[in-house]
């Protein structure tokens, strides 16, 4: 393409994105920009038109709305328009941006946005991410099981609205591993337990309903509850999570509807609530009334043979707690398996309303997750990635302690994904962001699970390699103390 | 279980429903009802007890709350109370039925409810199913594909928001043969079209808006609108689709943001909008500035082959047209892939709210899906179920000619599913689905697809074997015949 020698004129009565979209089009319409050239960078083309970068964005969406150009996933805009058509009163095209706005779902907060976009980024590092590396996924087995799978019957149908029976049955003898009893008629597969909070705010809460939760908390990150108009109140933690002793008031003052926690290596924090508080919990909310929905994602995780406390829904003997477990910390994130546990009138609403969103979770991801259970390739999977979790989390903790202890603490997971680490002065987190994004490195900031945590990062050591660690940890260092010396 | 002798007290203060489960939970609680004990039917019960059934089943639903019983999914309610507590100043478990009812998702209609379970039950004979009869279903070719993906590599880890690459590169070839240009980076990859119209309805609509759509739908079936406040405003239809004499009209008096239609084989009528006709519709989509949501679940299932007029994504020049197919209705609905394609904005918004959702469909069924494409098995199977479904609309056809044409008319489908019928004179519709029920038979009644459609309903011929259909359509003969009669 060649150099722009136009620029819009500020002194015309036009907004300058609507001169620049009309330039564009000219251009287009006129055969100098054809169909498949690629546009230069957004930096670039801004500073061709002396606009600023909002501006110049804004033309550009129009552009693509209006199927001029489009954007390419792996970066770049391309022109993509047919033939031009030039009826002066040819009604506009619709305005899908408008559309894009008013839709009544929140979208993902922008960090969060590219936090998904630059995961598939196969350069990039992933010091932050709520994700197994692949190398500690269980690709041989899986294979395996697909072949016996494809030797068999591969179920093609749909499954009932709880969820395929064998797959049910295998969840049900898993649970009872970990201390829970729940009958197959208990259980609802779901497509991962973000799907199961959706319809849990579809189905059980009302508008303007309060949930109290942890604060940090995985569930601000997502906005499963906020989009469907609740409201999420946070608790303060120590190091044995949750703090019961706002819990009662904050029902109160909130009329908060349910109470939300991961009481096992809790996402960010990495706490465990210990045995005496869980217990506690469960005496405070059934004399309050506050009934919990339990996430268990992380607790087959653990590092050290110390028994954990057992999950809150294996503590319950009156109903009360709602349990959500997942396949995909531990075994495939891909299948997109999980399950609820609760009372029979919950759990056929949610299947109920499961059948309305998506006619049930893949038959065939039901079938690889009920062979996985069936075969009895969990136990043992757990024993390899509990040891290997293990090693890369002393690795991180090691990389931390030779270049972090001057500016930061954190703590010492015994289990999961993640290390909380607190700086001990605060600096720009969105910046440091997008600095490390620059050098490569993806980085969880704590403002994403606490909009006030602004000196805290959920760093990971579950995907990067041990040689990526040392290089970020260490870049990481360097961008702090830069960010920290800027501040002075 | 022994005969209960016992009956609520009407002259007590306490309600009948809590007497009822006062009495229960002493005979459980005493030990005279173990766990594991089935209880007698709702209706022997009721009888017992001389209450109405609905007093009994609240009595029961609080019981199941409480878990003290347990509904089963063959049928059935058990005891499965652990140790009775007997503290008396206990506070009540959560009363998780207020939960259910709060929620914001409305509940399936209840002939949905019905008709979702009882298509598990492997002795019903379906007779108004939109699903393959598994014997189409490409058991042996699909069998043979996971064998050949169990070889390769299957993915284990989270696809990027818009679903796999590789799939969007074969669904946007796959597209190309039914006139629709779309780059991959235009589709976004859904579980089934069902999700698709879930996340239309959450990113692109305000709460209060309006749809058109034709009159009966399918969209009428389910809550993906509504639920979220969306209101549906149909439009009449003849032999080619839609009525676009009151589409300006009705866009004016509802403020209406979305056109949804299924132009192709209409679900439920299996009409066909003309190409004339087509291009109109876009014509006035244009000109008054309403895009079209267009639904091609069906449009490969044709029977002749005289040339089906080209969906209106393929006519569209000015990006007015999203489109939405699916893999459910002609390869596997198990897989639970779908797509939907549209302007960039729009597929990058939804594709946001599907990673809110979900994160993303089964890694596992897109690797199957992207393997059919691309192995080329999609047009060869495609033949095969053309060629039987059309044997098996003829089968239909000639039945209803000789069991039916006293006392109704239907269409001749060109293609898809459906034969819409129409009686001649009204009978309770919902006596004839209980009464069929009663015989083993599932028909779909016209009023879910359109409460006034009071004479219609939907049969299918692509479930029930050649000799189910026979049986069937004579038994339902009769039983319109008894209810007609009856009417007199």
């Amino acid at each position: 393409m060649d150099d722009i020698d136009w620029r819009p004129d500020p002194s015309l009565p036009i907004p300058l994105y609507r001169q620049i979209e009309e330039f564009m089009k000219r251009k287009i319409a006129g055969g100098e920009w054809t169909v498949g050239m690629k546009l230069p960078s957004q930096r670039d083309l801004a500073a061709a038109f002396q606009v600023n970068r909002s501006t110049l964005v804004t033309a550009l969406e129009q552009l693509t709305s209006q199927g001029y150009i489009a954007g390419k996933s792996g970066g770049g805009t391309t022109i993509i328009h047919h033939q031009p058509e030039r009826q002066e009163e040819a009604p506009p095209p619709p305005n899908w941006n408008a559309y894009v706005e008013d839709g009544v779902h929140y979208p993902n907060l922008p960090t969060i946005q590219t936090i998904n976009r630059m995961e598939f980024d196969p350069e990039i590092i992933r010091l932050g991410t709520g994700e197994l590396s692949p190398e500690l996924l269980p690709q041989r087995q899986l294979q395996q099981l697909f072949a016996e799978l494809a030797r068999q019957h591969v179920p093609l149908g749909y499954e009932e609205a709880l969820g395929s029976y064998a797959l049910r049955s295998q969840v049900s003898a898993h649970l009872k591993t970990i201390g829970i009893a729940a009958p197959p008629s208990a259980i609802l597969i779901v497509s991962g337990s973000l799907q199961a909070f959706q319809l849990i705010s579809a189905g059980l809460l009302e508008k303007g309903s309060a949930m109290l939760l942890e604060k940090p908390s995985y569930l601000y990150s997502i906005h499963a509850f906020q989009s469907a108009g609740m409201k999420l109140i946070g608790l303060p933690m120590d190091e044995s999570g949750l703090q019961l002793s706002h819990v009662e008031r904050f029902k109160r003052q909130y009329d908060a509807s349910l109470l939300y926690t991961i009481p096992t290596f809790h996402n960010p924090t990495g706490a465990i609530m210990g045995e005496a508080r869980r217990r506690e919990l469960l005496q405070t909310s059934r004399r309050i009334g506050l009934p919990i929905l339990e996430d268990g994602a992380y607790e087959e995780l653990w590092f050290d043979d110390e028994a954990l406390p057992p999950p809150l829904r294996a503590l319950d003997m009156h109903g009360q707690v709602l349990y959500v477990g997942t396949m995909s910390k531990v075994v495939s994130p891909g299948l997109r398996i999980g399950w609820v546990v609760g009372p029979q009138p919950v759990i056929e609403r949610l299947a109920d309303i499961k059948m309305q969103t998506d006619y049930g979770s893949s038959s065939l991801s039901q079938a690889a997750a009920a062979e996985w259970f069936g075969a009895g390739l969990h136990a043992e999977h757990c024993r390899v990635i509990r040891r290997q979790l293990k090693e890369r989390r002393d690795c991180m903790l090691r990389l931390l302690d030779a270049h972090w202890s001057d500016f930061a603490t954190w703590n010492t997971p015994k289990g999961g994904f993640y290390i909380w680490v607190t700086l001990h002065a605060e600096i720009s987190m969105a910046a440091l962001f997008e600095r490390a994004l620059k050098r490569g490195i993806l980085i969880n900031p704590g403002y994403i699970y606490d909009r006030s945590a602004k000196k805290q990062l959920r760093l990971s050591y579950s995907y990067a390699s041990f040689s990526e660690m040392e290089s970020s940890v260490r870049q990481l260092a360097a961008l702090i103390g830069q960010l920290g010396n800027h501040l002075r």
